[in-house]
């Protein structure tokens, strides 16, 4: 409550007289009141709902539909649309923003009255199946809490979380007996021999266990439950509804579903029986991906009903999402708290409450002395999500990811760092080795609890690998030949990039040999530049470019990863300057910028890219590529740009509806660039040590700092018109440089923004005031 | 070598004429020379001819055939069948002479020259696949060792085995590159879809791993593997031969097979490249229940070469089939040092190295204090098996055994104790709760080692579980009903010994409570007996006798348990004296006797009764029923015609070739009575302290008891025409009864039959020298 007091004060204090320069229009929602779960669930952003505590194991959190095939899959990649009109039942885990769908263990859905449909039906047809209508007007969403009405069966359905356990509470009419229906059957993106194998089990002392494995995007992956009733379970049904099932006739005791203890199977639905109620039914559930053993242990080591586990979460959150002080309109407030909270889900804990875990090569390990956490979507995460978590969390957050990053790497059969990681399985997607950035950042950034030679071993053994994506052509020919490994543009240059932040933290450590031979590989981008075009392009083995070439053209499998030549050719983060020399200077350079937001797409169709989304010309910001371009003007003399970029951008990416994302939020990386960008600056190029000042969106923010410290970030006079920004202090001192460092927020202080209506053009000009570039300016 | 010495003793002492009655024919074979693992490899045994160590794990041998589907999977049971012309692999788990097929597990198969076809090709079409011709001239199988030659590929393959490991050693021509194929596609009844995930990986020490998922006979079943070979693998390619893969694009490192250091999935084959060898290559494979790591350490655990680890299984065998020394002529020898051999391959080691195995809930279990067995054909093995095991083997062997059942209950979903497990799982096979008399058994003979009151827990909760087998209505009616459980008539009168063996453990226990109402269920066989007509028949809910009836008529899922009236109307091995009351006495039950076994069944089919083998009339050797029905003319006053019967049924049954196995094996079985009726007793009551006494098959048989005494067996004047015996001594005294006492044979001690042509029809008459029965004579 003090701190609420504390972040009213300004307004107060403004209403007093005593602030010169007074905040207009500043909001004074709660960190908590300004989180809305809704947003990203329409549109493009692929966020969910439902319950979740802070990089909670559990997401438990309505599916409107877990049938969907492949295509209608990818908008239900988290289970739930905000435009679909039924409900199938609530799952235990769901991806924030993923491309691909996965997850949707463990579904559950009441259903009062005799009749109980084993089957979900029609979304189309009410009373088809077990699935139900329900109304937004009934939903509640905030953090760690969702509730909404199903209408069909007439009851009241609640989420909580805990980090290991999901609650759910169901309130049923009493005129109707209770029932629940339990469908292992179900999962997001669920196509026919999906679930390869499923167990369930009532144990005498009225838990309910099983787990099942799943052939997904993650082949093999295997997820246990365990499961308990605050109200008698009375009877059950346990049905295996496939058909071709070898030794049919050997079957545990009993003669029917209603008295068997435990079934197993590839398509296992039960249902489950607790007769008329008079107070509200809670399901508590446990999961582990090491056994059920592991999962009963998880369910346990959270005690508490569905109120506790609530209340015990939304503190989590409270003092999670505190760590930003913001002030601002009430819809940036919400835009970026929720942003926060967005970017607070991943990477999120897999070991069990005792350590262990089910690691990449499908054995259980157990983490000593951390927390092993999994989800890893580092082609997108490097970018901003990390660097963000090194700020408003405390070291352990990132300590933990690291030394998850190294476990994971050497429980790997490959014997590199993960790529694209959940629940402790890789799933192969994406490219480059950006677990490799995540973890030079977190070192250069001073970074302790793991161990930095285990660490760089990883990164140099995952950046060596010559099977993986081209690795073995990239470290004899310079670049990734097109001819031989598909995305090779993107490759090279993210490849490149990768190695840079391999060699920073070499260097740092006085490995020598290490740094000097990835110094050498950080200008392997320039390999596959073509500098008589000005673009990055795919070059074969016998060193020509790749013809017919077009900037435009997207296509999977093509020369480029999700994108073209218009967004590759700015992925040098490391070596901004060696482009700009390149591209022929400045000016060049902030035209192109220009061209490429200003470049006319309508007669582009990029609709079958699923990814491609939140197009500003060819600046896309719906996908990662283009995430770090509007700084570049920066780096380019002409940071007003960049600041009239932004404007654009915030304004036409992000809002506070279902539609809030342009594109998948990506495990937290949209979001982070939206809690940066707020901010007024921005990790260009993580392991730099540097954040490119661009201009911010609050009208006041305060990082309060892992180390007891607090950073303020001041938009004095900003407004609609007042976009750009005219000066800019450092604790009160101009600051000549359109970058701030880690170390410089570390220390805490105060980043004052005047803003202004006219850009100020000759700020940041000089080449003394740029970013980090490897090869200079 | 002292021992063969001693064991040729009385041969050497009747050449010098020091033996009033030499033994005719003796031959002198060492008890390893005497096992042909050949015998049951052909007809109807089901037993397999490679190399296993005394129980254990690990079963490697030939599979001639791997693909077959369901009809024709019953004969490959054990994956080899001698009549087949060619084999398909090498694979690590086999039954012994099981009814129904399974394992098969981890197939490896040698390949010569620059093709490596990964199909195992046609059988009828030489070098249509992997497959390859072999001559039964060019194999040799002993007890720990098997060998073949490989025509197609031109290689020597031997075989041994240790106790959680197998070692292949494989000899190629110098002149071709030396490949192996590993297929974990392969299973024994393999149809569709039975392989539910696999997965294999090189690991960086040169160490191949994995594992895979059946959905099998015992559903969900997992099995690890770790393999090491004598030479450096060269070149890999593993392959998914699936084409339904979702997320293909997704793989991981390198652009081929040939490359990837792992791969999951639902088809996977493996190509290994060695090239040309100047020296055999070893291949040494551990497995595991648990994980890779338990296979891996499994693998460790058991140091030593191909010829270090087959001295060692050698060894062990010597040791165990030495507790029985026996002079007979060498067919005899040959059948009984054989069953005796399969007699003591299970139930087999399941737990690992370091104790722990995957138990019945296929969660991870540890074995603390005892190693953990599994591979329990308990319906059929309580009857002689087991009981044989008591005399043959060490207590803790039958201590491991029932540690285990009790573990098992332990895990049970159900909490009851295995009706038919295979490596830890359960299949729910056949009827009864035979664990119960096994436990019994043991505790009566007074071992020790295990927790004699958690086992009569776990055997009143088995025989307690309303939901199992018709036990509800079992308990209220006092019979379990045809109109509501198929097979009732057998399942009544199974359930009715097993309550038996309750009762007696209970009574000596002095749980009283226990014991009264176990007597009385005991005696429930009588309520589904027809006093009226003489039959076992299975009775309806509302107390009548089902009609139309008739006791020939045999079918699966009918009255009675893979038999009819004729079989099932004598079983009650605990209450026989019972029995022959209401048939009216001592002649009627020997003319009924005689009816069966004189029965002419030329106008029946029972070709469609798959375990419906070797018939004399309605006793039909080759299934478990009739097992102790020779043996029941004894408790009728006419021992005479036993030895009779034993006689028939012994010259048609067995013999020393590959058919030489009238039935199933049944898991040691077929065997185990063999062993019994060869050396003149057979435990007709498990849990009666008594062995009824037969007539011997062998000239003379020493048991070296596990206390270290000695019990010899002698059979005077044994001849063809001698075949009756005509008087029993025991330690020199006149025996007038048709029983021995366990603890007799314990005592140690001469049992000396002086055989005769003629039947002694007034030896055994009288009721005091009858053998148990429950209710008197």
């Amino acid at each position: 409550m003090l701190s609420q007091t504390l972040r009213r004060l300004p307004a107060i204090l403004a209403g007093l007289g005593l602030i010169l320069s007074p905040i207009a229009d500043a909001a004074v929602l709660t960190p908590m009141k300004a989180v809305d779960p809704f947003i990203g669930t329409g549109g493009e952003g692929h966020t969910f709902p439902g319950a979740v505590a802070p990089f909670g194991m559990v997401q438990l959190s309505p599916d409107t539909d877990a049938e969907c095939v492949i295509r209608k899959c990818y908008p239900h990649a988290a289970g739930y649309r905000y435009e679909d009109p039924t409900i199938q039942g609530f799952s235990m885990t769901h991806f924030s923003g993923a491309g691909h769908s996965d997850l949707g263990d463990f579904l559950m859905m009441p259903v009062a009255g005799d009749a109980v449909p084993l089957e979900p039906g029609d979304a189309a047809k009410a009373g088809s199946g077990y699935r139900s209508r329900f109304s937004h007007s009934s939903e509640i969403a905030s953090a760690g809490y969702y509730a909404v009405t199903l209408t069909d069966p007439g009851v009241r359905a609640e989420m909580t979380a805990g980090t290991r356990i999901g609650v759910q509470r169901y309130t049923f009419g009493r005129d109707k007996p209770a029932h629940l229906v339990f469908d292992l059957r179900t999962s997001l993106y669920n196509y026919p021999g999906k679930v390869s194998w499923s167990s369930i089990r009532l144990r005498a002392d009225g838990t309910l266990t099983g787990g099942r494995e799943t052939r997904g995007w993650a082949p093999g992956r295997k997820l246990f439950f365990a499961m308990r009733f605050s109200r008698p379970l009375l009877g059950h049904d346990f049905r295996n509804t496939e058909t071709d099932v070898p030794y049919k006739g050997f079957k545990g005791p009993g003669r029917s579903g209603s008295d068997i203890a435990e079934l197993k199977g590839r398509a296992l639905v039960a249902r489950l029986d607790f007769g008329r109620l008079d107070a509200p039914l809670e399901v508590k559930v446990g999961i582990s991906t090491v056994d059920e053993d592991g999962a009963i242990a998880n369910l346990s080591s959270e005690p508490g009903n569905f109120d506790a586990i609530r209340a015990k979460t939304e503190s989590t959150w409270e003092t999670a999402l505190s760590v930003l002080d913001v002030q601002a309109d009430a819809k940036t407030e919400r835009t970026v708290y929720t942003a926060l909270y967005h970017a607070l889900m991943a990477p999120s804990v897999l070991s069990d409450a005792d350590g262990r875990y089910r690691g990449p090569d499908d054995q259980i390990h157990k983490a000593d002395g951390f927390t092993f956490r999994s989800t890893f979507s580092l082609w997108d995460t490097f970018r901003a999500e990390h660097p963000l978590l090194t700020i408003v969390q405390p070291p352990s957050t990132t300590s933990d990811v690291v030394r998850s990053l190294i476990a994971s790497r050497e429980a790997s059969p490959y014997g590199i760092l993960p790529v694209w990681q959940f629940q402790g399985q890789e799933t192969w997607t994406m490219i480059g080795y950006h677990a490799v950035p995540v973890i030079a950042d977190a070192y250069l950034k001073g970074m302790k609890g793991f161990d930095a030679n285990k660490a760089l071993d990883a990164m140099v053994a995952s950046a060596t690998y010559a099977p993986y994506g081209g690795l073995g052509d990239y470290m004899t020919l310079g670049y990734v030949p097109i001819d031989r490994e598909p995305e090779a543009a993107s490759k090279t240059v993210e490849y490149a990039y990768d190695d840079w932040t391999i060699a920073r933290m070499a260097r740092k450590m006085g490995r020598l040999d290490v740094a000097a031979t990835f110094e050498k590989r950080a200008a392997y981008w320039r390999n596959s530049f073509d500098a008589k075009t000005g673009w990055l392009r795919a070059r074969k083995a016998d060193g020509s470019f790749r013809v017919p070439f077009d900037p435009t053209a997207i296509n999977y499998g093509s020369d480029y990863t999700e994108g073209n030549a218009w967004q590759y050719s700015w992925f040098m983060p490391h070596d901004q300057g060696g482009l700009i020399k390149l591209l022929g200077g400045d000016a060049a350079t902030v035209a192109k910028l220009d061209a490429m937001f200003d470049f006319d797409t309508s007669k582009l169709d990029y609709s079958k890219s699923e990814d491609i989304a939140g197009l500003i010309g060819q600046y896309i910001h719906g996908n990662e590529p283009s995430h770090h371009v509007a700084y570049l003007y920066a780096f380019a003399g002409a940071p007003w740009r960049t600041q009239a970029r932004l404007k654009q951008i915030v304004d036409s990416q992000y809002n506070d509806t279902p539609q809030g994302l342009s594109g998948n939020d990506d495990i937290g990386q949209m979001s982070a660039w939206l809690v940066f960008t707020s901010l007024g600056f921005y990790p260009v190029a993580p392991g730099s040590g540097q954040y490119v000042i661009g201009r911010p969106f609050v009208d006041r923010a305060t990082i309060k700092l892992p180390n007891g410290k607090r950073f303020t970030i001041v938009a004095n006079g900003m407004s609609d018109a007042n976009k750009y920004v005219g000066a800019v202090a450092l604790n009160g001192k101009p600051l000549d440089r359109v970058y701030l460092t880690h170390d410089e927020i570390e220390r805490g202080g105060e980043l004052r923004f005047t803003m202004s209506a006219t850009p100020n053009k000759s700020w940041g000009t000089n080449l003394a005031s740029r970013p980090y570039s490897m090869s200079g300016y």
